[in-house]
């Protein structure tokens, strides 16, 4: 066996252990009875351990080295023997292998426990509003967070925060995300002036009586999943506090939560995750359980459940499409149920505390504040018992309010607690992916919008499925972008679709 | 750290291991949708080769040595230093290191991935009565299987059947089952003739009027399983369509089924699961993660279930207490909801085809028959091809009926198919220490029957936590049972709890 094809045996085997570790999650979240929790964090930690040492393995640098040299430099004759996919794959072992070896087993294995123990409290901290209670274990996680930052700049060369960042988004540089950001913070402040000074000249839209019930909402949330794409034979839709898209390409789990005062927030919740688990599905079959087969990175993926939900659920057209469903599944009537209102009701904007409640004019504003501080809190520079004052602060900054209490503050998001630091970039940068991508779509499918007032996303998906899904991690975030607009990542297509939506 | 530490170090990681298998093995039965199938026969094929690599890791055999050399023989002096959990956790090790070495890691895993195909085959055939169809798969598995056996007789100096028995009831023996089996063979036809004789000069019992809607039937399966001492902040109850026990103890998940003509099924199925449920969760914490906290084996782990389905939910103190519950969940009225007619149906003895349907009377019948075959098959007496036709005769011999088809023969139950060799036996020894056990506790708790009677069953809790779930794996089976009831396994107790409950 080639020192590559003894690679791919290993890496085979990683894949399984991960996949068995994200379905541990899964259950964690949807499914485990509270009394489990202790027992899952030993489980998740094991487990994570056993990963780990996998990927640090004595043998598997020279395997690298060796694969690596017998691979040769991209010259044509090179790359028939030796092919795209191939090198992309040796490629992300290396990554992988990288961000492994730079910490220690025990640092894995004490953050891994610390996270699993943060998380707990959080959940019982959150809705107590109570951060005092939750801040010795975020302390916790904060401190080695900060050593694994450290360890891996070390290694890859990169900031200690970029080096975070590189866990959920590979190649993601703070000079970009500052540019980036920095235009959005230019063209906002005005443009969500203009749009709220349009809204209030507008009358309220008319809205239908609730309740709503949990089995109707249920019932409807899987026919529209269905509808654009999702494959029940391949996945399941469970409750859970926090919704997310968790499972395998083969195996997708998705989860929402149900207020029966409101459907809006639960279906379009469903069809952010669909886009997520579209995304897990398409994945390219022939390199399951392959570092090259596994999605590009938070910031594509994030691209895909707002393109689902942004650019294509809350346009009018899908309006047309849902408006008769939901008026059948609530048994409803009046003008509340008309698509121009449920449209109008689904693209209000309102600046808002909550970052999973926000519209997507605001939602920049949500996750440059979280940017802002996490930067802060890695480099040493805001300690946790600051957060409260300092989330206040950024906020009313950024949208002119603040929260009376922390749940409705640095409570809101699981993702500190539960030691995602580097990860709340990634959902802007994936807002303005899915408005260049959904340009693109629109582009190259002159139809697409009578398509989805019809209920017809089979082009839609097939487009997404060649130019996205089916690449897997073969090309760098930047060059996806480009090969499937034909320009790199930018802001405009974002401020055109805020201009178009919002003010004409 | 003495070798004895190190060993609870790699133990520990072992368990953290195996309890994320069970998790993937319960929600394989009860949450995946069918497309998960492939990609789960994967997960679980690398979760158990990891498990095999940390047994047979080539230090362990050298730290074994040298703990149990660092323990000494069992003098006094010798046991004040290294106490008897201490001890016992070392033999198990020893024990479980035995079963690991003696099996190439090629071999597990292409078992493991047999299993997982033949289930899923099975899963097809089954409904369809289409043995043919799983056959190759079945070969598949027993093939592997006997190699299985032949290697761990070598390293354990047993038989191959016994090696396979002892993967589920470790120190058990074919001499020992034969006997036992021969005197339940002795006694039971005449015993079954008289009981069927004065069963057939009563009255057929009154009974309820159905449908029983699902959703009351899981409500007050809930509310009885809570009754008897399941705790639900520590487990789940689901829908699976082979009912069991899975999960951990810390997060037991028990399953049944349900079927809106009879909700008798279902209840007594959750009041069996609910049996293991209470050993697993009553395992002792201190020992948790480590091969002394767990279960005796399954002889024990069966005796449980049965102690708590027969001896206790089918008599008539326990009627007493379910009736009402019931007649008020379903909205009844009549005689049907009458203690006496409760219990009368739920004692009523019919020889069938399918053992989980099967009356205690009639249930060691169906074991022995599949004791005999299973012995010929892994012997290599019995072709796979063979099986459906000696199960009719065999059934024949012993109750003298036979199946129409395989789905009511030898397609009934998963246990082959998923690779459970040696496990039947478990079935009829759970069904005499249970009988053996329960008439132990009657004698230590005077009034016992009157507290079941009132639905207060925490004296009978507490009797089994001490006797039996909080002892792990510290005493053999035997030595467990000794010591609980004054005297050694034998089917006296058995013969005499079914002369009471069916002639009396």
């Amino acid at each position: 066996m080639t020192a590559y094809h003894q690679l791919e045996t290993r890496f085979r085997r990683l894949g399984g252990l991960e996949e068995a570790i994200a379905l541990l999650h899964w259950d964690a979240a949807a499914m485990m009875p509270p009394g489990g929790a202790a027992a899952r964090a030993e489980q998740l930690a094991t487990l994570r351990l056993l990963a780990h040492d996998l990927l640090v393995a004595p043998e598997l640098g020279d395997l690298l080295a060796e694969a690596e040299s017998d691979a040769g430099p991209d010259t044509e004759a090179n790359l028939a023997e030796f092919g795209p996919w191939q090198r992309a794959n040796l490629r992300e072992m290396r990554r992988r292998w990288l961000h492994a070896v730079s910490v220690p087993g025990e640092l894995v294995e004490a953050l891994s426990r610390a996270r699993s123990e943060c998380e707990t409290q959080w959940r019982a901290a959150r809705p107590a509003a109570d951060f005092a209670r939750v801040e010795p274990a975020l302390e916790r996680v904060l401190r080695l967070t900060r050593e694994v930052a450290d360890a891996k700049s070390e290694w890859l060369g990169i900031s200690p925060y970029e080096a975070l960042l590189a866990q959920y988004e590979p190649g993601g540089s703070t000079a970009a995300i500052d540019r980036l950001f920095g235009e959005i913070v230019e063209f906002l402040p005005d443009l969500l002036e203009e749009i709220l000074a349009r809204q209030a000249r507008q009358s309220s839209p008319a809205a239908p009586a609730g309740p709503f019930p949990v089995q109707a909402q249920r019932q409807v949330a899987i026919a529209l999943a269905q509808a654009v794409g999702f494959d029940f034979a391949h996945g399941r839709l469970d409750v859970s506090a926090h919704p997310f898209c968790g499972g395998t390409p083969d195996d997708v789990r998705i989860t929402t939560r149900y207020e029966e005062a409101d459907f809006s927030r639960a279906l379009m919740g469903v069809l952010h995750e669909t886009g997520h688990g579209l995304y897990k599905r398409g994945l390219p079959p022939e390199w399951r359980w392959q570092p090259v087969g596994a999605a590009r990175g938070m910031a594509v993926h994030e691209s895909q459940s707002l393109l689902l939900e942004m650019q294509v659920c809350r346009s009018p057209a899908f309006a047309v499409f849902a408006a008769p469903l939901l008026r059948t599944a609530f048994g409803g009537s009046g003008p509340g149920w008309e698509p121009v209102m449920l449209h109008r009701r689904q693209v209000a904007v309102s600046p808002g505390l909550i970052r999973v409640d926000a519209d997507e004019v605001t939602y920049p504003a949500h996750v440059i504040l979280r940017y802002r501080l996490e930067r802060a809190m890695v480099a040493g520079q805001l300690p946790v018992s600051d957060l409260p004052g300092a989330w206040g602060e950024g906020l009313t900054k950024l949208l002119g309010i603040a929260p009376n209490n922390d749940r409705d503050g640095c409570l809101q998001d699981i993702h500190w607690f539960d030691g995602a630091w580097g990860y709340f970039p990634t959902y802007t940068l994936g807002a303005l992916i899915a408005a260049q991508l959904f340009a693109a779509a629109r582009a190259a499918i002159p139809d697409l919008l009578d398509s989805i007032a019809e209920g017809e996303f089979g082009s839609l998906l097939a487009w997404l499925r060649e130019h996205v899904h089916a690449k897997g991690s073969l090309l760098s975030t930047e060059a996806l972008v480009e090969e499937a607009t034909g320009a790199p990542l930018g802001t405009a297509a974002f401020e055109r679709h805020l201009r178009s939506r919002y003010l004409q």
